[in-house]
């Protein structure tokens, strides 16, 4: 998507290696606009496949995921990293590492929300080492659901979570693909 | 608004005399299309007050907040609860009692995306105790911008928050004010 890494180029930043800050527009302040277009993409790629729940993980995701299911005239389900008292009775569990916050958390769903009758589109922000994407795929297996793919706004390319996603035969579309970043020459994309 | 009224009366579930379950539509599954008619009526009781950005905070706040500010065409924050190594530099900082984790959160916004130039309304999905509004409010103090008001989708009239916030001059819209509830008689309605 031309539009995405054109703004990548232009208000990402490389820290070390392995962090691309896109807080500017993607997952502290948030562009709508841009998440328009996000949106009408995922659309574009996953149309026809029968989607009927979009499914993503606070709290970056839920703003894309929001707007994106304007596109597929769905609800969306975010998954919650801990068990709140508001959330009573039975639910989908499961632990999600996260290497940003260096810790694990149960992420759950309720059963509510998620069963064999739904076509699943997962939505997030970031695929790098995928541990969120596997707990979410996670969910939607226990729940019985399909999985119609997942769509993710930047992959990491050159992180193993977007490999091993697709060698198990799911369908993983990246709006934007970095091949390889550094705090001298930048982002380059992988297509 | 009465869509949302009516929403509540039909799908939300009263635990207690204090719990107000709307999981299933507003804060687990999120039905985006209710979502665009809440962002409308913000859009209307706020329009021509110069609006130019919208601060919520994660994670239930994002959904609204996304939606909110497609019809105000302008970007949205969300108030991060803990700080992560993906936001670097400086930052306004608050704390946030949750009562419904039982826990204190550091609430945080970088100072990048708030300042003296901003004209910013807060949206939330419940407004109770006020703890997550002042919050907010903290932040964009810090930030020396202006403040339009703020826009939650839910109060419980019958608990302090909202009165204390209009107390203090602040213009607080709420689109359906809960004046009492119980599990026998359901919710009641303030207007």
């Amino acid at each position: 998507m031309e539009l995405l890494k054109e703004r990548i180029r232009r208000d990402g930043t490389v820290k070390g290696n392995d962090v691309l800050k896109v807080d500017s527009f993607l997952n502290h302040q948030m562009d709508v606009a841009l998440f328009e277009e996000i949106g009408r993409e995922f659309l574009r790629r996953f149309d026809g496949c029968g989607v009927n729940k979009i499914l993503t993980i606070e709290a970056s995701g839920i703003g894309i995921a929001c707007v994106t299911a304007q596109f597929f005239r769905c609800p969306v389900i975010f998954a919650k990293k801990s068990q709140t008292k508001n959330i009573a009775g039975a639910v989908y569990t499961t632990k999600v590492e996260s290497f940003t916050h260096g810790r694990v958390y149960d992420v759950i769903v309720s059963k509510k929300f998620l069963g064999a009758e739904d076509n699943v589109l997962i939505i997030d922000d970031f695929l790098a080492n995928g541990a969120a994407l596997e707990g979410l795929i996670d969910l939607v297996e226990q729940s019985g659901a399909r999985l119609a793919g997942a769509g993710v706004v930047i992959e990491k390319a050159f992180q193993p979570g977007g490999e091993r996603l697709r060698a198990r035969g799911i369908r993983v579309e990246a709006l934007a693909r970095v091949r390889s970043m550094s705090e001298e020459t930048g982002v380059e994309f992988a297509d």
